[in-house]
């Protein structure tokens, strides 16, 4: 990798020094970012791509929004010229006229993320730029369409096919472990001896998808632990003292952590491919595993019950049902399942499984919901239909258990209902 | 890789068995495409699409033209839809508005594609496809817009900053070499002695890109020679008795050989950045070398010869002086140069260096160019320049020397037409 | 590895320049020896050994004689000093005492060549000029002892527990397979052809034996074949059109040719381990697969004919009966079987299997047996008894059906010498 | 690994059933012994190899003393033995008489050993095995002369020409680097920051040797900063918020702690390949650095002050002084400098270069040198001399500033030796 990196350079350098038209350092960025578009040479377009990552990493945060702005609306869509083109393709549909409709319909933008990522190192500088501009779409908007393209070529590039999974253990690099404790999301990771406690068991496993251009850096990772059961609390599961088991003794594969690593990549879907493929993995592995679970959070529980005035300091069976009513019945104004964390699962084709109160007893854990967590169940022969049926129909998937549990929990609210009406 | 392929099939297997709705052998090809487009799932949509690669394998020609024609028609644009998305977006320019444009505005046979390409293994099957839709759009013009489709989306996947230059040598697996041997385009390589002078010897070396989702297939490959001095004779230089020299005593790279190695993949640049990426490797690795050459055919030669009256068996200086001014004079209907390799090393910014007689005496160098050859010379300090001229002004940028015989090469072609007027 | 030879030189030119008092260039080589011998600093230890090496490099055939032979005397044992320390040790066992002890009993070969290995690359050279020495012991047996000192240090160094075993396939580099190529020596391999039928197809399998300190150079490989049923034909087992099969469909694994690559690493034993590895290791790979046999030649078969008057041109039947005889009974001055590949598979523990007639009709197949080849069978349950039952016991495992043709053979060999006893 | 492992385990569970003469779980140890001795069969061998370390396994340590006893005295030598070979060979020398004497010379437990290391991870083990019997050699003194038999076969199995130099470094895996943690001796790793802090900075090294049969034990290591002059405070050199330097600014290699790992390879040398190959190492990588030297504790000098009645709190310029005398002057019984560590740089080929006080303020250096530290120097092109004339002439090679500070050293002990005579 070093060598490449210092052959790199030496080609730069040369480049750099024989660019007389484009006068590097006397160029404005503006003037820098039309060269690059304009070019067709490659060698020259890395070292013009180089002075524009390097100017980038120097700007501060109101320069990186003009840098943004000036994408977005000096290399924007020209309208007149895409209808203009769309006319002539409608009119003679042929090579021609479809590729100066594509060309037109697409914004110079779009080409040049593409031409930013011809230098080795690319990629991971363009997902960096993204992680950037995230932080200023909510207040401005005209940064807005710039992220979708992004979005777009990101999507394109980190298509399922182009990553790699490979298992994080004890055998992993510490420049690897210190990101994996640095992008937990979870479950934090305390130091060093907490990581090995996840990691270095044999009942315990940890994936993370990579992709070739990033090689040292995880894009999402997923923490197992392999049991006798179906767990219902994270504490014991994460325990100091408690006994390994013989991977090939479980029947149980939980994952009960799983962390987005770079935020440059949000929108693009990870985390579905990554749960089904480690199940399948496992399964292969590991012929005894029969169940695969999560131990989730569930993270707006708390704050729902406080909005619907059951805030009362509940525990054990009534919390229980309260959550599984929460789980099943909770709609955002879209009319979609209130919990994010229970979308996600419930959009990848898992189904609601089991509730535990008592499950999260760390401070946030109470908090966010009193305790409770939930398992949500990837059946792998399973998961197509209850996905179709939840993206069609919102059918939420749900075992007789927590539907029972949830029923009961409806009842508790509308007793409180009934309870609250005399003090209209 | 293989373990992969196994967790694969397992998890296509169950995928597969689980789909109720789509009722895979029984859905037609047309139906496939379109639950692949409309799922969201990954899991299902990888079994969708393993269902599509399988047909399409299984389609003879006439079947497989139906499939591309289907993709060209049905998964076109909808211009209506386009114009609407586009007024709202000029409209109200913002998030959603731009969203809806931008899905509108790409036909969906890209998002096909892309949805084909999660599946592992999708970009070489992706990669065959399109050889085969090649061999379609002259006769079918209707399936051209495809066909850019294809290679705009190629454009991105085989981005320069996604490939991965490797040496090839004799310590590269047979599985790779037999592809080497295969795709050799230039100078055929005849059997695995013929191999072996050419990948073995000290002062010989080989390289290719290879993209990281097709790691056994090379993309393209140059063959080069260390030698003192510029030669002037592919047979000198791929003798089967010559002694070879210590790499460090070389002052001459020469680039002998380039073959693309993916008809699929026609259009997309790849020789530009490997030639170059490949001087500077070298550069640095042996400071002593400061000439980089091709010794290139002259295919088009004998042809224009022919085509204005020179065809008599010219030899040595004449035929040197002709063959200068067939480069740097005869031009293509539309004013570039009339020769295609030679179009290629310019647009990278090489110059017309040397020109050499009894260059190639094997039949098919007599045939083609009378055994004239060429070097472009690379120098690294001017491709940028010669780039750039050759781009924007048609400038070929050639030595005194070559310059001087193109200039006696014009008197005898005028002397010629003189001679020839008479018979008017 | 070239970073480490680079390296290395560094050092080595560094440490040469720096032995004033050694001159090397000036020491004759016995000097060098003993200096090696009596310096303990690894780094001019190395210099010197570097030093031997290309001296020894250097010399012609008589020189390299004349080298050994000082070896074989000048650093031969000292009897009387053995037996000072021997007694000193018996009157006060004790560290200091049998410290002086272990010392004399150790010709100061040995330790000279455990010195000559310190250098990087010194045992591939050491088992090079073990190779040399071979080729001297029958005529001068003053050198016998000096080869067993390498014998037994090779011994110990090339233990089965040091030996790394590693398959060789289509995607092995080409440097090595150009050793497996040249190494073979059961039935030749023409060429790149021939190479790819026995390494390419699904069926078939190779696994060489290598040493962590010569990576590049396999000490002994075995050729598989995967069939139905045990084979009766080399020439059928290799034909060039013949159908592969999937490996999961075979019941059988043919151990087909067995080639030790390193002359100088005679006597030292890798071939029982190598076939029982491979066996198991198949075990486990393929469940499937129930019989481990060979198919081997019966090299000294037609030359212990011609001594017993059986001579005739015999096919068929009476060929299988006569070899199965000659397998159970011939014995050579020493008791043992006669037959050298039947005692190594004996030793290893196999049993004789099946004879066949008709089996290898190449030429060196029919001078040396008639064409029969012999079937010896590794019964993973039985190879430790029958190994035993051999070592001391002599005992020859032979199935059922061999034992019969033997005996018939046996009917066979006496009525021809009853037929010619009245010739006496 | 494992799948070699798991093969492995499958041929032993397959060869432990199939040894019914064994009947291994009946056999005493040293029925097991005696039985791989004599056997020659490598599967069983194999089998009974794993059983009796198995057994060693679950032995106390009064066990673990009889069986080394056993060892040492049932598989000594029979001197008598060896007479009558030894009189046979110099009677008629020649190869079965020095076969013979060859392997009554060398005691049974030798071969043993060999036997047991035919197990894969049969070294490692056996290392573990010395470990323990190093622990009895002192007490048991019948121990002493199997513990030189071990060593022997160490020596011979350690050579530096089967040793692996690979970089430790963040890279490194956890696993690794846990090791390393465990095995520092010179100056404790606190915890993984402090690792991070010597590997990760641009300006810190680390290189250990590995054997190839023991992939995950490192063997020795030497940890290195890079620094611009040399260095006089090992605090300085580690403390939590230096700055860095680029390496290529870095003049001095500075080798500050190095580390035995093996307990059981106890007096195999390998320490001074270490520093002398990783000198060569950087002074290619690093063409800048001019000086390789240590900075090194005086374990001794503490209590040699106490001895000669130097122990009053001396600091700065004094406590050089007498340093530099102690260094210089301080002979053990045998005539050899007194500190250890010394011996082993000038053993090595090192010069005592600078002296300081203040330089190491832990509680440990201040406590057994009074905070004094000494810099050795490793002169590339001096090595070789240096060692010479220490191994012949226990000439102790140092700096001119050093010699004078330990003449004024001389008179301080003197004057003080006046200031007691008094009192006689």
């Amino acid at each position: 990798m070093s060598v490449l990196g210092d052959i790199l350079s030496t080609v730069l350098d040369r480049g750099v020094r024989s660019i007389p038209r484009i006068a590097a350092r006397n160029s404005t960025t503006p003037e820098l970012v039309r060269a690059l578009l304009s070019g067709s040479g490659e060698i020259s377009g890395m070292a013009i791509a180089q002075q524009i990552f390097d100017r980038y990493a120097e700007m501060d945060r109101p320069a990186r929004l003009g840098f943004f702005r000036m994408l977005a609306i000096e290399l924007d869509l020209d309208p007149a010229h895409v209808r203009e083109t769309l006319d002539a393709y409608e009119a003679t549909p042929g090579r021609e006229t479809y590729r100066a409709y594509a060309k037109a319909a697409e914004p110079p933008r779009q080409e040049l993320i593409r031409r930013l990522n011809q230098l080795p190192g690319g990629t991971a500088r363009l997902v960096a730029m993204r992680r950037d501009l995230l932080g200023f779409t909510r207040e401005h908007p005209d940064c807005a369409a710039l992220d979708l393209d992004f979005r777009h070529l990101f999507g394109s590039w980190f298509n399922r096919g182009f990553l790699v999974l490979r298992p994080i253990n004890w055998d992993t690099s510490a420049a690897l472990l210190d990101k994996i404790i640095a992008y937990e999301a979870v479950h934090a990771i305390q130091n060093w001896d907490d990581l090995r406690r996840r990691l270095k068991p044999r009942d315990r496993r940890c994936f993370a998808f990579f992709h070739p251009s990033m090689p040292g850096e995880p894009l999402i990772f997923v923490e197992v632990a392999l049991t006798r059961g179906v767990p219902g609390s994270i504490q014991a599961l994460l325990a100091e003292d408690r006994a390994d088991i013989a991977p090939e003794a479980a029947d149980t594969a939980v994952f009960y952590s799983i962390s987005n690593c770079q935020e440059g990549l949000a929108g693009i879907s990870l985390g579905n491919s990554l749960i089904k493929q480690v199940a399948s993995d496992l399964a292969v592995e590991l012929p005894n595993l029969k169940t695969f679970v999560t131990l989730s959070p569930i993270p707006g529980l708390a704050a729902w019950m406080a909005e619907t005035g059951l805030a009362k300091p509940v525990r054990g069976e009534t919390l229980r049902q309260i959550a599984a009513h929460y789980l099943l019945d909770a709609k955002s104004a879209g009319g979609r399942p209130r919990d994010a964390v229970q979308r996600f699962h419930l959009g990848n084709g898992a189904s609601v499984f089991r509730v535990h109160g008592d499950a999260d007893t760390s401070e946030k854990g109470l908090a966010q919901s009193g305790g409770a967590m939930v398992n949500y169940l990837y059946d792998l022969d399973r998961i197509t239909q209850n996905h179709e049926g939840f993206a069609t129909a919102g059918t939420i998937a749900a075992s007789a258990e927590v539907r029972n549990l949830a029923s009961a929990g409806r009842s508790l609210a509308s007793e409180k209902e009934d309870d609250e009406e005399p003090t209209l």
